[in-house]
């Protein structure tokens, strides 16, 4: 455990704002979305912020995710919840990728994903809130991570997800303490159940973007991106893109930090990675509209991605309009490439959507939205332990061992 | 990539040394065994390292394995090697196991387990001293860590495991880049296969124990404990026994840091774990021999500790007895109920080794060898992940609901 758990530090929260009309809500209740039925966003008074919290002190902390407690809506100490949320190193891939590409590792993570960062700070908040039951849909590592921590806070648990949810993160997500159920349909249809008992009174709903602190939780990646490239971004970050969550909590932690002073006015373009089979987000993209349709038949061999209606679509399309970045979609054939090239010339193993990055980033570099001398951070956001794997294993029989030369 | 990959250091090794009979042997030269069939350990001036290396000094560097550059063979920084080798964190299961115990979860390292330090150390010496081809037996995790470093390093790299390993690291071995043999045997008869090849000079063998750096890697698990813990070492460590590297690298660490005046001469007491269809050490340890015969009819379901033969057996037993604890062997109900109970109780999912070092606590506990309020640390030497779960899942019919109140 380290330091950053216990010690008491101030919180500057001041109210939640919803995303779409900038209507003020209150913060020290419990919250869905706003009357408008967008997302809330949680504002900080930043220069009382900055002023308890230099940077040179941030840097002195221990640099797991909770160094960022000023900056985080987590008032007391004792609502923290911990698995050991560390700080997600970098990788180059100069084989597989380029001399400039850097891995970020979040399998690295609790439950091995992303999503811990959104789940820790949510249940955190749920627990502060009083909370006792809370249901989500899934496509997998969302509920692995919820079902984690609220097990850790004490919080009951429900989780729905499609029926051909990878199988370990359905199993996972009973072993760590929730229900779980398969349901006939996709993400979308598991959040529609989800929204109906949420109306009955039987539980709170914890889908992406209707609670406001997921979004607090990602937004970490960018606060970690900052201080590792030592408050420099990248010139580009590629983001695989579901829900979208982690590409709009990036985008507001970057404001954050310029208003604190830390980092300047550049951005990095923003590239959120979609598969072909799945690509609402690419298409109102290219459309230029703000808002995206359903997309129907939905499929994609990635499937944390395989998300066909986002409820913070505008804020995703915004972040990668104003970045000067793009939304792209990429075959699945080429995910696959990507992945096991990752694997096999660099030696780290990336989940689809990890590879999709990859493989979008390849794409990219050839249309040239990017250039080969640019820093670029593919964001790799689960274990490639949780995927199938091909099996290229021969037998040897110790019995009847053949030349070993010929091996 | 942190600074620890790239600065200049010093290196302080000063030879080799057996472990059995305390010959030299030269540092700066491919090693396998000493000519008495033993371990060599590698040893340091101390007293210089100390000199060029402060503690604080050292607390002020990023906290990646690589921070122990002063105490670790590699002597070129362009030979390092990563896959970003982070501080594992120390993780409480205050239900499962008790309010003073801290499980290291070292299922954060690349590849997902503890193989990861002494893999990435051995790899990086065999770049450093001109290796074309290692072969290596392995029950699953090693394999993986191997694969991914040697990939990297650009090393050609053949791996034996037996036919039963865990699928996954089977096929993540393959996806890495190595070469992946299942044999109809156990781990020791797949490490006479590679003996064999390495008699007849096909590749460089890189058995546990049988290169001197592995221990060297794992060390750092040592060296990181006693960083994170502010100096100051835990009353009691338990640990899943089978090649015992890992143990007596940490044995090791201890010594190094006290001669450097870093810690005192208080030494935790140390657990050798093993499963009871398995258990070489204990027996050794209970009949108070210096070396474990084999155990025939191997069988565990955490197949990590499933070694019926280690060459480093006199070492794994000086270390637990010297310090006062003891080698345990576990049932496999034990073994699983552990596991699930830190799953559903912490949030916290082990892989069936680390869930045997929390049924060990629990016997120890209640054999008296600890007490509840000795600060007590487990090691889950690889993630959760790897390992089958079962479907507890239910199914939801989207189209036919039931009352949702049930659920």
């Amino acid at each position: 455990m380290t330091a950053n758990l216990v010690g008491e530090r101030r919180t500057f929260v001041t109210h939640l704002e919803c995303s779409l009309t900038g209507e003020r809500y209150e913060a020290d209740k419990l919250q869905g979305l706003s009357a408008a039925g967008r997302p809330l966003l949680v504002r900080y008074d930043l220069e009382a912020a900055g002023g308890a919290l230099r940077r040179e002190a941030l840097e002195a902390r221990p640099t797991d995710l909770w160094r960022w407690r000023e900056l985080l809506p987590v008032r007391r100490t004792e609502n923290i919840i911990s698995l050991g949320e560390i700080e997600t190193p970098l990788i180059p891939i100069p084989r597989s990728g380029g001399t400039n590409v850097l891995v970020k590792d979040e399998g690295r993570l609790p439950t091995g994903s992303f999503k811990a960062r959104g789940l820790v700070m949510a249940v955190a908040m749920a627990k502060e809130l009083g909370v006792k039951r809370i249901a989500m849909p899934t496509n997998g590592n969302a509920g692995a991570a919820l079902a984690a921590y609220a097990t850790r806070a004490g919080i009951e648990t429900l989780v729905l997800c499609p029926s051909d949810t990878p199988e370990v993160n359905v199993r996972e997500i009973a072993a760590q303490g929730a229900r779980v159920y398969r349901v006939n349909g996709l993400i979308d249809e598991c959040g529609a159940i989800v929204g109906i008992g949420a109306a009955e009174g039987l539980w709170f709903d914890f889908s992406t973007l209707k609670e406001p602190y997921r979004i607090e939780g990602k937004k970490t990646m960018g606060l970690e991106l900052a201080a590792q490239l030592g408050w420099r971004l990248p010139k580009a970050i590629f983001y695989p893109t579901g829900g979208g969550t982690g590409l709009i909590g990036m985008w507001k932690a970057f404001d954050e930090l310029e208003q604190l002073g830390w980092i300047g006015s550049e951005r990095p373009k923003m590239f959120a990675v979609q598969a072909s089979g799945c690509a609402p987000i690419v298409k109102a993209f290219e459309d230029g509209v703000e808002h995206a349709e359903r997309w129907e038949n939905a499929h994609t061999v990635a499937a944390g991605i395989r998300v066909p209606k986002a409820v913070g679509d505008f804020l995703i399309l915004r972040a990668v309009r104003e970045s000067g970045g793009a939304a792209l979609a990429v075959e699945e054939d080429d995910i696959v490439r990507a992945t096991a090239d990752s694997a096999a010339m660099d030696g780290l193993l990336l989940c689809p959507e990890g590879g999709a990055t990859l493989a979008a980033y390849r794409n990219a570099l050839e249309a040239g939205l990017v250039s080969a001398t640019d820093d670029v951070v593919l964001f790799n956001c689960a274990t490639g332990l949780k995927y199938p794997l091909e099996d290229r294993s021969a037998v040897l029989d110790k019995n009847a061992l053949p030349d070993l030369a010929e091996l």
